[in-house]
């Protein structure tokens, strides 16, 4: 069966990894901190340490670079028992400033795609992180004339997405979620009543990797690239 | 002239030290770092010093608990010229984690104030910081269900209530802010033709202060207690 998506509405945009890259610069930290700490462990157990002290933190300190960066920090304190440097601290510091003042890397097609549909939708941006992250990244990307707002969600679970809808007044079925997490973007939609278009990353953050039997029998559509969405909603 | 409240219908409340206890829970951390810190400097000299760095990382961290932090590390090693020890830098993200985790103490009569106002207005939540902090702690202080949602804005500048308006879809003579921070809260709603009602706390964060020079002659009300806004209002 077609999916029918001439009810839409509003569409709702991921930001990070779906309108620019994002994940990438997280693996380039993560590689870096790998090297700053190589004295006490593998690459390897760096890597999967820091993804448990994320974890354990999560609930603390939410999505986003500063978060990340605290994590960063309190692992080198417990990986070096109590020895790091106050020099890698601070290189530590750095990684975290250079990933916030990154330059904005749009992803193929992402402007065209924004100018043809705002003539018809209600564009806004759906992202979790930081606000001030997302909006300085809105601001230098060029694209936030494209957007009716901006909303900075805590999780992307199906109650916040419930909330969203509240929030602009609308049906499910004529809200469109587009964006490269199927955890985050697609499948909280999809069982709701919503629709979803996934545009998937090279790169998926062990946090927002599902197992394939969850997506199994679920209605959305998955694209190569943003650009494939014209096609789709002409 | 008295001011005229009757087009109000979206009443927005500032949340840190206007519903709820917060900037006490910052000169506490402050003291906390002074008293951490006292082998490098005087307690005052720290003050002034945290004060220059967080100014510093603003622009780059935002405001909220976790750029607090960091911008606190930052000084830690910078003060002891690089020679801070691990577990005192481990104290410093406790004091960061604690904070977060604080339970919420309400102001005086805010529950009495929102439930007899949600009857008549639409009521939101206006606020900076940190989303996932400001939500828990909306969470938390069972003040939820007033709300028709939160907004959290990267600077509460003329632009950004802007912004907001647009947003919400109503004039500037139909919505009402009430805060504590005649920075934040009051001066840039009243230049921008949108009513503000001022509740003083008693501890004000040295970056909120304005110029009594600022507020001369500008139409907006003073109470002291967030319940006189019901006499106000009715």
């Amino acid at each position: 069966m077609e999916i029918d998506y001439s009810n839409i509405k509003v569409i709702g945009f991921d930001a990070d990894d779906t309108l620019w890259v994002n994940e990438t610069y997280f693996r380039e930290a993560e590689e870096e901190v790998g090297r700053l700490l190589s004295h006490y462990e593998t690459p390897n157990k760096i890597d999967q340490e820091l993804f448990k002290m994320e974890m354990k933190n999560l609930s603390t300190y939410g999505y986003g670079v500063k978060g990340f960066v605290l994590s960063m920090i309190e692992l080198a304190i417990e990986l070096s028992n109590g020895s790091v440097s106050n020099e890698i601290i601070g290189k530590i510091l750095d990684i975290g400033k250079n990933m916030i003042n990154k330059p904005i890397e749009l992803l193929d097609g992402v402007e065209e795609v924004l100018k043809t549909l705002s003539k018809d939708y209600k564009l806004i941006v759906a992202t979790k992180g930081d606000l001030l992250d997302q909006e300085r990244k809105l601001e230098k990307s060029g694209l936030l004339d494209y957007f009716h707002h901006i909303e900075v969600l805590s999780e992307k679970q199906e109650a916040n997405y419930d909330k969203l809808l509240k929030h602009l007044d609308i049906k499910p079925s004529e809200f469109l979620m587009v964006g490269n997490s199927l955890k985050s973007d697609i499948l909280p939609l999809v069982n709701i009543g919503a629709e979803a278009i996934h545009v998937p990353f090279h790169t998926t953050w062990q946090h927002e990797k599902v197992n394939k039997k969850d997506t199994n029998g679920l209605e959305y559509k998955t694209v190569e690239s943003l650009s494939d969405i014209l096609n789709i909603l002409k």
